[in-house]
């Protein structure tokens, strides 16, 4: 009969002797590890290790033992074994929004949408088609302030584990991104050079450019400047237009989204400063 | 017995009638067209044609008859059924010259290396183990100015059709590159986002990029922003050290360089201002 | 004013003077080119053209005096500007269906998906969510000819243009591809190397490829074998097991797929033989 | 002070508080774990580890004590420091051997080149070039046996721990390749569908495939289907004249050898029966 697999998450400073103290713990309690993915980032002597293992084990036990184990303040727990709780934020464009409905709809998103919240009504239809609850939470008259407080007010309704700007083009505020740290989750499109402003896919029209890219990130402060999950390109020429090259970029952008997703929903990502480690 | 096959280029205002007319006097001189390609770019109405036909023609009728039906100051050429050639600049790094010389050697270039110059004499023997020429033009005690006439100097001798800056790490002036107009071509390590300034692949690390990419262009006055070639990638992830980004981007870098000069040499790319159009 | 767009399909034998006599029709009759794609396939001297024009024109005439130009029972139509209008067959896998159906929703699909025939009634539920038809044609308990006159029976209430096959399981007879020549496009998995039989990601993990693929073709009388619209690829390494890999599959399965399609749907396709000739 | 890096590699029967065992011994003999890479094969309970380590340690030690915990047979040892000896096996293509050469002369390959034996001298200049030593063992005139004798003969002489076969178009007898087992490296063009027999290129023409691929693997005794290391694949269209295709092949084949050169020779492959664990 096959047994349950455990998760164990751990990301501390580096020290000498902590692999085989954590496995000591493990084995002692009975674990036995099926899996065993650590990495060591030299700059900030930073330890990261991700523990599959199966056994009848008592998980507060070697959840204690580890934390005696380690400088106070590293990071030790188990990923859930269930579906992640996820809310997801839109404003009119359907194209990763879809991605993730019909994912989910399927189980292949490894993650229960409890909403959509748009601060436009043009993906309400949409939503309700996979039985998903829509929120509108319009922005018209509204200062940025009382409209995340609107959308707070509804998100908290669900409580969460992360939140999914599914081509959400409004910007939130600091205080907002400080609530879910390293939970929320952007798609942005980006290019070879980068194009900052409006109009990108103009902006790489007029530049030419023979690819066109989109970047998977994880929000904080600094816009657009998280930390990096997943970076996808597709390949465009000189006889794409500009709607063709926006097609295109759409194709690029859900693709990235659902990957980065998948593999933060299995729990292999990371935070470790602006960037991430990614045990895919 | 197999006739000889011409590469027609135009490159013109676009207008009512012009693959007709153009079609007509190949016709009539006795041409077989047997492959064509025309490209119509909308915002400037500028019209690109690339035609390969077989037959026992005069080259200078059709010249002269094709020109009368354009607007004075078009672009009417035959490609060269010779190999291109080439005079490559280079610093310290071999990988691009190294993938040049080799290709260069087993006639897979499509162009003849005339000489090598470089600022340091790092590649002078790996130059000369291939048999070809290299000339050593220190920057040394020079001033920008002296160092472009000395270049300038020995690369007249050759008097090529196009510079390759092999990893040339030297700005050069617009005064320089106003004599090669559209003749110059450069790779440029580029990033997502986008790197400035100097060590790139060490801003690249500390970013958490998942992708390292390269852009082969044509060097125009604005550095850096000449019509793009070829734009690759290669992933990467959170083990690369800022040494094997390094190595990552020399292998990108060399591929995107070999397919441009692949391209430009079979007169597959056009120069439409600050972009290309690459019939390939 | 914009004048509207003609597309204009041309497929016969290669001679001397072809490009020249169809654009000299194009020109007389008022036609404004604005892309042309010509290829000229040497082995079978077949010649392939479309041609994009706008102007104010009769397009009977145009057919008229091309065909007059070329040899009986030469391809010569007008690209409809219309959605292409499909049915598309399904067994129980959603992964390429729910592309085709959020593209549709949104009109990007290019086409009409006039209703979806299934031979389980797994995918019912979710075709509705779309508002789109679902027809259940069970093939329990009946013969191959039986089953596909059933379908056939379905399918021909929609007079469809083209029916797509998006991991319908079962092999279709001579007889059924034969009334939708060329008309008939399938998704197969295949990789490389490329597994026969039953359980081909079973054997793809016992034989530790490191890549996935996926190839979309239009059926012809040998299963599989038909010509190649596109085919792309997904890297894979140890740690993926089967199911990872039949997940990764259902991914490059669902892009290619739609891809193909597009390219189809925008005319884009021609059938060369075994082969296609794609003019992206 | 920098101190020495290690790298152990264990490969041996999985079982229960292993990566414990293990990594206490690294502990209570000094070693600092900077890097830890492990892998369970689940179907024959396999366990792979990459370990790198740091600290003033001893080696025989260290082996000694592992060895005592594991099943007899295991394999466990350390990873040389000192690039990797090989000889390179050759018929007349240049681009796998220049690739590999270029590599080698600016020490990016992580081996020594002892020697290149071909059984044309087609190379045997080219070889010369790069200073190093060329043999030409022609086949001709010899039973498979002899000539195989003969190439030993030369091979033995240099003592390699790696056979690599770039481009060399014979194959080997069982007898051979037992003789360096697990360490023949070859590239092998193999596309999507596989085609097997002579002028792969010229079928994958005929077949109108959009992919063209290149597998490097590990040589055993059924031949072309050893461990996979690599598999890459470069895109092409209907425009593709077999020559094209055929350079295409080339390009694809040396990137995909020489990245599965610098995987082997930096020890990150294990091989697990038919398939490769691969610690990148």
């Amino acid at each position: 009969m096959e047994q349950p697999a455990y998760v164990l998450l751990i990301d501390c400073p580096d020290r000498k002797g902590l692999v085989y103290d954590i496995t000591g713990v493990l084995f002692h309690e009975g674990a036995n590890i099926v899996e065993n993915q650590e990495f060591v980032e030299h700059e900030h002597e930073r330890f990261f290790m991700r523990t599959t293992f199966s056994g009848n084990v008592d998980q507060a036990a070697i959840l204690q033992k580890i934390r005696a184990l380690l400088t106070p303040g590293s990071g030790v727990r188990f990923a859930e074994k269930r579906r992640k709780k996820i809310v997801v934020l839109v404003t009119k464009e359907q194209h990763c929004l879809g991605e993730l409905l019909v994912r989910h709809q399927f189980d292949e998103l490894n993650a229960d949408i409890l909403a959509v919240v748009g601060n436009h009504e043009t993906l309400q239809k949409f939503t309700h088609q996979f039985g998903v609850n829509f929120h509108l939470v319009s922005h018209e008259g509204k200062s940025r302030e009382q409209h995340e407080a609107d959308i707070l007010e509804v998100v908290r309704r669900y409580n969460p584990e992360y939140l999914v700007l599914a081509k959400y083009m409004r910007i939130l505020s600091p205080d907002f991104v400080a609530r879910y740290p390293n939970r929320i989750i952007n798609i942005h499109h980006s290019f070879l050079p980068a194009f900052i402003g409006a109009s990108p896919y103009r902006q790489a029209y007029e530049r030419g450019v023979k690819i066109i890219g989109a970047t998977a990130h994880f929000v904080n402060n600094d816009l657009d400047e998280g930390p990096i999950i997943v970076q996808n390109v597709i390949p465009v020429d000189h006889t794409y237009s500009v709607a063709d090259m926006v097609q295109t970029g759409k194709d690029v952008e859900k693709i990235s989204l659902a990957r980065a997703l998948k593999l933060v929903f299995e729990d292999k990502v990371f935070v470790n400063g602006c960037k991430t480690v990614v045990f895919d």
